[in-house]
């Protein structure tokens, strides 16, 4: 018998609220193009760069109502390469729903799911250490997940602290994981940076899908089993529908909280390739080519006398005048002008918009 | 004989420049609402201030390209108090052709010539000053100005200096001015605001007709000649083209500089009223009222943790998040973000977009 392949699913949720006015409903993060000077949006430039590790289309699991833009997107992807969500519910349920299809479709060969919205380089060592991930998941009943040398005291990331070294691997060593720490204190995060032994959580993990179909039936089974029957008809007439059922009544949950945080075996692989997961536009910014004077401008932007702005012009022009360290982005209706630094504050931004009943800066 | 009446001119050119992109060609300074609170237009606001001074309609200078929009804004007034300029020529022009139209209109009474684009408080002692300049016009061979007594050393006004005193009016002394001081460095206007006898030049004229042309006969005799001959068809058919003729071969040049700094004759009264000519956005912000946070917020605007802002937004939404002491304006297709003070660059900013041939965001 043939070695089950490895596969590889994509995460490709979430709203963009952070990335507003550019992140819309319609319109969210991994659609838009936001690592460095790549023109790519985001989920495209992610099912480019892990084509060489599987033979297999990815598994793409998307919101429904993104069908058209990511069949427009992706359009050498099989219509049985995605996963619609009826609606959102966190990641959990959509990590289960690819361990489903990839089982179904070739077997219990090691899975690596991956978010759609990262900056990763070199693109090699990053491979590298995906390939190692999955070479262990095959070998092993438990879950290996991704973790980054950090590089300074991030409070938007999530930490790992590792225990006991297991293995090592050309990719980088692999050991156990004690804990996960959520998004730190600054105090918090510069504890652990001196200290050592921790990682940022990369959100990115392998196993084999029965490892982690097992944990989550031991963890969360009120996710486990609707979505365990709904996928029972996967590939079959009536399967949305059920999914649909299942989904409206499942937990909205983490997969770090609902299994991983929980789960006993599970090994982490260290890297120190560049990461970043481009939460903000204060991220985005980081990873953009600036000109002479601190400024990355993208669209129809006139800047005189303007220092270290991040500028992302579409619909119209923007001109700043003796201005520094903002973040200009202009889209349909509205302009947002925001302090660098502030880009976490955007979220509260859009939650009062919508408080305030604007929809029409909100579609 | 009864005794020819008080007049009042208005100058209602310029370009609005520094008020871009509110202020457009096609809607210059004096037609924007830019006096504090006041949503009138400055050019309506001053045509309602001087109402009380004289039972004439104003004789309002303005561009031509401007008549449909200023016979809209100042439904009130009759076809002839409107003189439409062929094109820009700077005051001096403007001036000549008032004193022309007074003449030939209401005979050799004092003539008071105001500029359209002025904050001035409190009203009462404004027009009292003003009546005070056009008694003294009456009885005095010379030209009468209005010296505004300096509260900083501001850099954007011109000065004057005054001499001997000559007498006195309810609204204040009147002295002979000694020298004409252009927009002066910050040092000078420090010293000259420490060593007194120096007053804003208000850019405000008291005189009787004949004497003005004469003085203009003399010191400017390629304006005068031309302006003059083709003043002899005001009010006939072929005005217009014979004042398009000789707009065609006069200088441009300002009022003070052709006449004003030689005429021997010129007199001030000083006046301590509150008066800021809204020479740039900054201007703007001083005299409109600010809520708890320092901002001053016109339009659709959301602004979250925002302090010291003016924000002016037609055409679309703007959003700030963070910010402090910048000036947003929002019109048509594009929006201006500049720090506060630096309202006089916007004027080479706009010189730029001429440059780059943005008529697009400019007409």
């Amino acid at each position: 018998m043939a070695r089950a392949p490895t596969r590889i699913a994509i995460l490709a949720g979430g709203s963009g609220t952070r990335f507003w006015p550019a992140g819309r409903a319609s319109k969210p993060k991994q659609l838009l193009p936001l690592d460095g000077d790549d023109q790519r949006p985001l989920l495209r430039a992610t099912v480019d760069r892990l084509k060489p590790l599987s033979k297999y289309p990815p598994i793409v699991v998307a919101p429904k109502n993104l069908k058209r833009a990511l069949r427009k997107l992706l359009p050498e992807l099989p219509e049985e390469a995605f996963l619609w969500e009826p609606e959102a519910r966190n990641t959990c349920a959509a990590v289960a729903l690819a361990a489903h299809a990839a089982k179904a479709d070739s077997g219990n060969g090691p899975l690596i799911v991956v978010p759609a919205d990262q900056h990763v380089a070199p693109l090699k060592a990053y491979r590298a250490a995906l390939r190692a991930m999955a070479d262990r998941a095959r070998n092993f009943s438990g879950i290996v997940t991704l973790g980054l040398k950090p590089t300074h005291p991030a409070t938007g990331y999530g930490y790992l602290e590792r225990g006991v070294r297991l293995s090592s691997s050309k990719a980088g060593p692999i050991h156990r994981v004690v804990r996960f720490v959520e998004k730190p204190s600054r105090a918090r995060a510069g504890r652990m940076l001196s200290r050592g032994g921790y990682l940022w959580n990369g959100g990115t993990f392998a196993f084999r899908p029965s490892v982690f179909l097992d944990a989550l039936d031991q963890h969360q089974s009120d996710l486990a089993w609707p979505l365990a029957r709904a996928c029972r008809r996967m590939g079959q007439r009536g399967f949305q529908q059920s999914l649909a059922r299942a989904y409206s009544t499942v937990p909205s949950i983490s997969v770090d909280y609902a299994v991983m945080e929980k789960a006993r075996a599970v090994e982490v692989l260290s890297t120190k390739i560049e990461w970043d997961d481009l939460g903000s536009w204060d991220a985005v910014a980081r990873h953009r080519t600036a000109d002479e004077n601190g400024n990355r401008l993208r669209g129809d932007v006139t800047a005189q006398d303007v220092r270290d702005c991040l500028v992302d012009v579409e619909d119209g022009h923007v001109a700043l005048l003796g201005v520094k360290n903002l973040v200009v982005v202009r889209r349909g209706n509205t302009v947002l002008v925001a302090k660098r630094g502030k880009g976490e504050s955007v979220r509260q931004l859009v939650e009062r918009l919508k408080e305030e009943g604007r929809e029409d800066l909100l579609r």
